[in-house]
């Protein structure tokens, strides 16, 4: 058995952070080798619920959970962390502009960003999950000049995850016999789910669906099933964020298969003519705890345009918060 | 690759369902090679949100998972049904006496035991969560004649969780350091946690912790724990109650570890003076697929007196009930 792990969740009693609690602690995300102590962080008025998630962690005797610490204060839930899911955000109330989002936002990312800098192991990966993903993720990295910067990522594997389902369901194969998705961009209506490189069990994805239902039904269903699900539950996706989560890191972790990618997203490098400076998804292969960009990929014109449309809004995105980079 | 299991599941878009679909589809309950079609079951009013889980379900795009049926009609719930978790119950309102509570679960469980009786495999493994989970299951029990009675099992796993983590916590041992955990008799507050036969590395827990803490601080906390959470989550035990679910069926589905139990509870058959004809918590051995209770433990006068007190619950419940049985 493996020495433990520190693995710290932000808005942890939340609903997807009461997803992956429970997940993480029965092995879903590290296998069922690597024990793991949990560090949840909370604002202070939901301590009572955090206290209640702990008391059900405890009650469930997981054999790879070897600790539990429940707290308000991000220098105790960020202390050694080896993972940060950084689920906790500030959501969009009502009128409220996305500037206005985007500070508040990043009263809670700056201060994690900088308790990461000082408390966290000089190798923690660090998975924002908590909207806006993208830029949250970019302001954390800022306030961390001591960490690699390299090693604060957002989510965009829900996006990916969902865009598998939907072309599985069209095209009537299972979701294992789909693979080389992408997602390029924002986590965020822009983005953009591309099928250009996608193979449906050894076929071209292109080959097996019409251009039309690719851009006019695809493409829109993709970046609006967050609101659909909002419809139909009466609350948001708590428990395929978590899913998603989850998988983001077990493939940082553990690797890619063979002759196939996941979408992350990830500091800019310049590839695909993406400026360095915003955190966008990407194509990535895992390999030894290390992701990178896949090269190389032939973008046609249609996608190159969905490409800069999402990029531009990033880059809006990261202007509106300048003051804190 | 083994051929999918159908698993259905009630009550499927609530606290507990929402946990159980995804650690199901993710491999936790059956295993990782062991692919799944979730069969779920609501109540009309429900069926929303019932599709909004499906959907998430689809969208975390989980390997094991072959196909969601989300439905309102028991029959199709529990068609070809290999295994069947009862979480959907009617809970206690305000002023209502148990006869009514028992008589509101009978209209449940009463049609959901005939309709496992005509649909499900012949081989289907019950396990009820939804309480009175045990005066639940001997109704669905006896609404199934053409079943096999031994199939039909109350969820204790919680209980017998919570008591393992009381003492883990009491000793300052690891969970995992724990065997020989027994509940006896009622989920309800009067179960009877029982360390008398208990090991805490290899050392008889009662030589451990002084018999006061056991009979004054151990037995109440484990007994009221479901209360505790309540009032610090301001919401009931979900994840801990899904786990302890999962824990359940895993365990009779492939075995329980040697020199070790779990506790179940399964029709009394004259073992330890409990007359057949209730559901009552045991500790059983599982092997093969089929589990069998631990004969020829010592019981002290404390204990027999403990014991008599959740049978005469458990008879009281059955003579309520009796019009349905």
């Amino acid at each position: 058995m493996n020495q433990p792990v520190r693995v710290a969740i932000t808005g942890a009693a939340g609903q997807i952070g009461y997803q992956l609690c429970f997940r993480i602690a029965a092995g879903d995300m590290l296998g069922a080798h690597q024990p793991v102590i949990l560090q949840l962080l909370e604002i202070q008025p939901a301590m009572d619920m955090l206290k209640g998630v702990a008391m059900e962690l405890q009650d469930a005797a997981f054999p790879l959970l070897h600790d539990v610490i429940a707290t308000d204060e991000p220098d105790r839930a960020f202390a050694g962390a080896d993972y940060a899911l950084l689920v906790g955000a500030k959501p969009r109330g009502p009128g409220m502009e996305r500037a206005d989002l985007l500070a508040e936002n990043g009263k809670i990312f700056g201060p994690q960003g900088r308790s990461l800098n000082r408390f966290a192991s000089r190798d923690v990966k660090v998975l924002v999950v908590g909207n806006p993903a993208n830029t949250n993720a970019l302001i954390a990295q800022a306030a961390a000049p001591d960490l690699n910067p390299r090693n604060f990522t957002a989510m965009t594997r829900l996006d990916h995850n969902r865009a598998i389902a939907q072309l599985a369901d069209k095209t009537e194969y299972h979701s294992t016999s789909i693979s080389r998705m992408v997602i390029w961009g924002n986590h965020s209506a822009t983005q953009y789910p591309d099928i250009s490189h996608c193979e449906v069990a050894g076929q071209p994805a292109t080959s097996l669906v019409e251009r039309e239902w690719f851009k006019d039904e695809f493409i829109p269903k993709v970046q609006q099933r967050g609101a659909e699900i909002i419809k139909a539950r009466g609350a948001s996706s708590a428990a395929s964020a978590a899913s998603a989560a989850i998988d983001h890191i077990r493939s940082w972790a553990y690797d890619t298969p063979d002759n196939d990618w996941v979408s992350m997203a990830v500091p800019a490098d310049g590839s695909y003519g993406i400026d360095p400076g915003v955190i966008f998804a990407f194509p990535c292969v895992c390999s030894g705890g290390d992701y990178e960009i896949v090269q190389g990929l032939d973008i046609d014109n249609f996608s190159r345009q969905k490409i800069s449309e999402t990029e531009s809004e990033l880059r809006s995105e990261r202007d509106a918060v300048s003051p804190l980079l």
